[in-house]
């Protein structure tokens, strides 16, 4: 791992540890990426991979060129209406085709899944640079990292490191919202230099364009700012449409009232102007900006609950069900459409949430946050709300908001974000098993097999984070020999578990007794055997012991 | 906070940041200890508490001698049989009094819960310093911390001051699984300083008294260890009877084996003496013991899923059963009873394993470890294990054993024991929340109510981790005046949300628009009204804006 000190900015480059950068041909000289990870047995292991070019050391980075513009090379097959047209007209397009190999599914299920609005693929005509992924229940289950910079906290260069860095580590899709002065230079960098699909929150910019206040909004503002956006690329851009005029007095008896900050400004505003929000009353408009560049509605969920008591309640699924109405409106112009989720909501009320918005939203995949199983850890927000994003996620969420240790009280750092990234990859994961995914128990139990061989690089490789596996590991046991002793140090070497276990395989292995029967029939006078195999095996080290287990 | 330093060992004392110790009296001059969290408005939340004297700065901490013999006070009380018996005989024990007041329900529901065998008061006779506490499914979750020195990694002193550690940040009992030279010694200091049940795992010692050997292993050794265990006052038992000779082959085919250590001896000794596990054989004897002192069984589950492919397999339920047929003979002894579950079980095969549980073995608590719900995150265990733990216990689990970060790859150091304990209290919370436990939101809500209206120094001392809480926050806004600030460092003043929320709740309340026929009916006409006030609220700060949210 080192930076690419040559550009304005550095950013982290280089293979993941135990990994190499592979691509998998597709025809017309495109490969799609894949983080292929070696193991010392001579086998390997693919992994779905969203680090873009930056982990390839044959990569030519240049920030301020940019990434090569992939897509651009997929004339033949460039389709300018959107990715829901070409579906439901039956046409397979390039981006359908990436997606698919990246899965592992047959093409014509990613056209069918986007046909349906189940399921969408953010990609905005004028991000060439990135490479195509779906978000859908029907595929594995998708991470966003949000970044943006701030007026002092951050410069751009930070920015680019930390969308690179948050990619690196697994996430599918990022999240600008910058603020501040350099709003629209950030998000040129940030997408110049992104290959995963870039959302924002346009109302955002267009609140500095009149100076953060909210009542100074007007359609018009807001229309020009979209269209800036489209123009530069963006693939999905979250819109607060639903918070109506008539569901903000439902907010006032809550214990957190608003805490989404579109949900607040909108609420603002409508209530400033006693009238009707111009998101929705301005909306069919908006759809046909959107449509022009295929850029994926995020419809955002501005009255999400911010604590425990809120959840589920009326406000909440008042603005759901004008999110469905919106859903429709937009497939009807052929725009793509994903839904917004909480928040913070017990684990009881988890799966009402995803039942109601399949309901309501035709099925269009669910965009959640988290949610906070419990309001009562700040600091520890990455881990109340991955036990909320992994069930909900099982229940059939799309995509899963990450949330970083800081949330609710300050802003991340570059650990955080990759813990952040890290906790929901494994949320993601987790609901990935459950959900039976084809491939997903493949990467588990290699690693569980090497776990077992006492094959310590390879599970250090096979980890969502191989840098601090071994870190840890390291700390009791640091030599290079004990990466392949056939011990660790929770037991050391003469109370380990794995190791009878191994020999219990071997003894029955070489004496038939794979079953219950066998054992009852076979094991007569062959105890004596077993012993004196095993006083073979062991060492009589006595170095180590553990506490960890029990 | 400061340590103890005129004690051999130096151990964690003091109250918690923003929390001082109090104790409810309930007659005979005996106290049940609580965190009374003082918010700045003058209310105060009292909470559950683990934490011992050594939050509470008027005890004289003396390591040498002790805590206060607690129960020994309560003679007029003193119960010579177990628990289970009196609660069957429908005798209400001091120990049911205090348990009952410590979760504030009625002690008649205490005393049920122990008599039909769903709860069980880890209580040795012998344990004198005990605060009692009750594990069953009626009262609130809670968690084991595993902490146990070895020959070369720790000292007495250190595991003595793990007890204090975990103890403070919410472990409920502790589990001392020590192995090496000084195992009687240590577990010694640890019992006579705790205010927690202990548990242990006999057979590691019992294993050390012949030389680490596994097949050399008899049951007269074993017993004379479990009564040597008894009579220093140890709580609760890990035995590992239910691993039967014709078991032991339904475990070759696994990914990964047999993995728990006591499983793995049992396994071995069964194989090298083709006989039936002397645990098994013995195991009324084994009832007569544990009964005199009042010791529960923890059934442990000696071929639970080392990973996600062995999970919910013929092996570990097969086991299982055993388990419950141990059940019902220990409850015959007039024992209690609670049984060992998983380990690594993906999301979709967890409440399985609650339903046989509970169906095999009367309802007794479980007690499970994780589960991990997915193998690919070492390092991150204590998260992917808390989201398993969290569904696990949501779905009926009564106490959960804790996973820290260095899982799978090292001994765990002060820090990782913190993480682990917060983690799991996480977890707990969330399956409290989730099983509508009476008192649960109130701690939710008081901090929710506290985030709404800035008040920094509730927050903090409302959270499961007070200190790591005000860190994170101080390191982008560290001057005192930002405590009570009316925005944060995500937003700053500007954007805030929460802030626009406020003053919506303002003004609904100013102009009785507390609905929507009430917004739709009186609103005309008040927007400028309301656009005026609130250019009067808002400053026109543009020092902070946030990354965290959308």
């Amino acid at each position: 791992m080192s930076t690419a000190g040559s550009n304005p900015a550095s950013v982290t480059v280089g293979p993941i540890a135990g990994s190499t950068k592979e691509y998998i041909e597709f025809g017309d000289g495109i490969g799609v990426p894949v983080r292929r990870v070696h193991l010392t047995d001579g086998e390997h292991l693919d992994l779905y991979d969203t680090s873009g070019p930056y982990t390839d050391p044959e990569a030519d980075i240049d920030l301020r060129a940019g990434l090569p513009r992939l897509r651009e090379s997929w004339s033949a097959d460039r389709w300018d209406g959107t990715q829901l047209d070409a579906a439901r007209a039956g046409i397979i397009t390039a981006e359908m085709r990436y997606c698919a190999l990246r899965e592992g599914v047959a093409a014509e299920v990613v056209r069918e899944e986007v046909a349906a609005g189940r399921a969408v693929i953010p990609a905005n005509h004028r991000h060439l640079e990135l490479e195509p992924m779906i978000i859908g229940k029907a595929f594995a289950v998708k991470v966003n990292a949000n970044i943006g910079n701030s007026a002092v906290t951050s410069s751009i260069d930070e920015e680019v490191e930390k969308m690179v860095w948050a990619t690196r580590w697994g996430a599918d899709t990022i999240m600008d919202l910058s603020t501040g002065k350099n709003i629209h230079d950030t998000r040129e960098w940030i997408l110049r230099n992104s290959p995963v699909p870039v959302g924002t929150v346009p109302i955002y910019q267009a609140l500095e364009k009149v100076n953060g206040d909210p009542t100074a909004l007007t359609w018009e503002i807001y229309r020009d700012t979209v269209i800036e956006q489209c123009e530069q690329g963006v693939d999905y851009m979250t819109v607060h449409a639903g918070v109506l005029l008539r569901y903000v007095p439902l907010t006032a008896q809550r214990v957190t009232g608003i805490v989404s900050r579109g949900g607040s400004i909108m609420a603002a505003w409508c209530l400033a102007h006693h009238r009707e929000s111009f998101l929705y009353t301005h909306f069919e408009e908006l759809c046909e900006i959107l449509r022009r560049y295929d850029v994926t509605f995020s419809l955002g969920d501005g009255l999400r609950p911010g604590s425990i008591a809120d959840a589920n309640d009326e406000a909440q699924f008042a603005e759901l069900r004008t999110l469905g109405e919106l859903t429709r409106i937009a497939k009807s112009h052929g725009v793509q459409v994903m839904i917004e989720g909480p928040g913070h909501v017990p684990m009881h009320k988890i799966v009402e949430n995803v039942r109601l918005e399949e309901e309501l939203c035709e099925e269009a995949p669910f965009y959640t946050l988290g949610p906070l199983a419990t309001d009562i850890a700040p600091a520890y927000d990455h881990i109340t709300s991955a036990i909320g994003a992994a069930m909900i996620a099982q229940a059939g969420t799309a995509m899963l908001c990450y949330v970083t240790p800081k949330e609710h009280l300050g802003l991340p750092n570059r650990d955080d974000v990759k813990t952040g990234v890290i906790t929901y990859k494994i949320a993601a994961h987790a609901a990935d098993l459950a959900k039976q995914h084809p491939r997903a128990q493949e990467r588990d139990d290699a690693l569980s097999r090497a776990r077992f061989d006492f094959r310590w690089h390879d599970q250090f490789a096979l980890s969502l984070d191989p840098d601090t596996a071994r870190e840890f590991h390291d700390e009791t046991l640091p030599a290079e020999p004990a990466k392949s002793a056939h011990f660790c140090s929770m037991c050391g070497p003469k109370f380990c578990s794995m190791r009878i276990s191994a020999d219990v395989r071997q003894y029955a292995a070489e004496h038939g007794l794979d079953s219950a029967e066998a054992i009852e029939a076979g094991m007569a006078g062959k105890a004596a055997e077993f012993t004196e195999a095993r006083s073979r095996v062991y060492l009589p080290l006595d170095s180590l012991t553990r506490t960890a287990d029990r």
